[in-house]
């Protein structure tokens, strides 16, 4: 008989990078392994590497007491069949049987997740929200993602695409941006990274934020970062960016606190300005919290706690290690 | 011992009207009585008017039988000290322990629950959500509400605010009329029966909206079934009025279909414009689909049923009856 009380095996299979880490009951992170998604080997050539990876913690930290594996994914889970449904990121693995395949060459009880939800149940369980019932996670990136967890459930959907906040509408006007998914006017296409990317493109476009052009022309990638460093050394126009995009989440989670009334908003993912370390970071969450004070029920302004995650790129692992060990053990009764 | 398998008593206590009715575990109502909500006569007038309601049907259908008594109240509930909170047609009430003064008056278990959450779970027992698990119910009147329920959970939010959907954000413009909450953007202030009525009084004002303006001059009220009754008699007007008010309710619906992901969309409440039985209210239903589907996700738009509630005026005091069983038997193990 297979022990429970052992630890779980969490892999993030990014779109870039393929992660993996063997964690306690306690939370300890007992090992660790990551690598690149070879994408470009195929389909076959990632599953291996993942598998590769479990069987080498499996036999670092024991056969016997592994109570079950989590693999966090970046797209829509068919729970039912253990699929990955439209993923941007992975199109090799859409409708490919992961689950089941990966569990019969294991000989272990494995279970997907969506990467934010994952990391909304890391940063439960490890991170930024041990201390509530409730939280809303949104990741930041190249897109937004979204983790629900309501009365310790993580909100799924009927069809496997709840939460996908990235796509709530912030503004009906037919001359909004164009989102990742095609539509218009959802959050995503305001504030996600590529989003921001594509605004400042607009901006020097109209000859503006000369700062930015200069550091460009010097060979540096316009992307989030770069324009945080230039909004530290004190370009208004950077900062400007920042912030707009800090007034669109605001919007954003003004209708996600009127729709789950959480605890817990938290702003996770590489787009996050520095985050709390950093005086840039500091001012974005500010920003954030001026507008949804501006549109969101008082009684909830002053009850809602917004900011930051914890975990960073480990909150998807973890998550994932997580949720193996609830559902595997909850399967067995 | 009191006995589980009896019925419960559902009580709607609506700004205007004050409804009761005792039902069966099969969901038969077994008798009901209904009046005025004494609002003018103070909060206790009221109390008296419940507990008299509950103790004739009690008196009628048995003691010993009775679950518990459930209450749906047009406000914010503060689940833990059973008392209503910030509700607008029920000031007198702020704060006032209203379940445990029932409780003891009657010696038998109360609950409270939000109006539209009520409505939501007496739609889903045995309305026009029955053969879901995942719906979410908008109220459509006065104001806006707004009830999800997820995985049989009925979404209570933390601090009782969850599911204030009528509040959600629609449009980020600073010209966007004022919701009743005093903030701006908001759905409610865009698709309520209010709301309605201030666009359509805008119109009036500019000249235009003949057929209304007529039909006021001759005595009638502007309100929502005026509204339909011009559109019924093919006033283009007035039809614009209904599209451009489903267009609205499209645009959250977006919102909701991208966070909630559930089987089925329910819209009920005083304004659905003569529901399914009505042309007009048929076209209502068809444009909001149409703009979920210039909004959202194809494979939601496929998957998610938009339609009207089936109980009415009803589905509040089924609601309320429905969780007295199933909390008041939870509460006793």
């Amino acid at each position: 008989m297979r022990k429970t009380g052992g630890y779980a095996i969490g892999v993030d299979l990014g779109g870039t990078n393929l992660r993996a880490a063997a964690i306690d009951r306690e939370g300890r992170i007992l090992g660790k392994s990551g690598g690149k998604t070879n994408l470009k080997e195929g389909r076959e050539a990632v599953i291996e590497d993942m598998i590769t990876a479990i069987r080498a913690l499996r036999d670092q930290f024991g056969h016997e007491t592994l109570a079950g594996v989590g693999v966090a994914v970046p797209g829509f889970i068919d729970l039912q069949n253990g699929t990955i449904v439209g993923s941007n990121n992975l199109p090799q693995f859409d409708g490919y049987p992961v689950r089941d395949g990966m569990s019969a060459r294991l000989g272990a009880p494995v279970i997907l997740e969506n990467d934010a939800n994952a990391a909304a149940l890391g940063e439960k369980w490890l991170g930024a929200g041990r201390d509530v019932d409730d939280l809303i996670l949104l990741t930041l990136g190249t897109g937004i993602g979204c983790g629900a967890i309501v009365h310790d459930v993580i909100i799924e959907g009927e069809h496997g695409h709840g939460t996908e906040c990235g796509h709530i509408l912030i503004d009906p006007s037919p001359t909004a941006p164009i989102c990742s998914c095609g539509k218009t006017g959802h959050l995503e296409a305001f504030a996600s990274a590529t989003a921001v990317v594509n605004r400042t493109r607009e901006l020097l476009a109209a000859g503006k934020c000369r700062a930015i052009a200069e550091r460009m022309a010097a060979g540096e990638t316009l992307n989030p970062r770069l324009i945080a460093a230039l909004a530290h050394e004190g370009d208004a126009e950077a900062l400007d960016i920042i912030l707009e995009t800090a007034r669109y989440l605001g919007l954003g989670i003004v209708t996600l606190l009127h729709t789950f009334d959480p605890s817990v908003v938290l702003l996770g993912g590489a787009m996050t300005f520095g985050g709390q370390a950093s005086p840039i970071g500091r001012r974005f969450l500010q920003r954030i919290r001026e507008e949804i004070r501006e549109r969101a029920f008082p009684a909830l302004v002053e009850k809602v706690s917004i900011r930051f995650a914890a975990l960073g790129g480990d909150a998807g692992f973890i998550g994932a290690a997580g949720i193996a060990r609830m559902v595997c053990r909850r399967d067995r009764g």
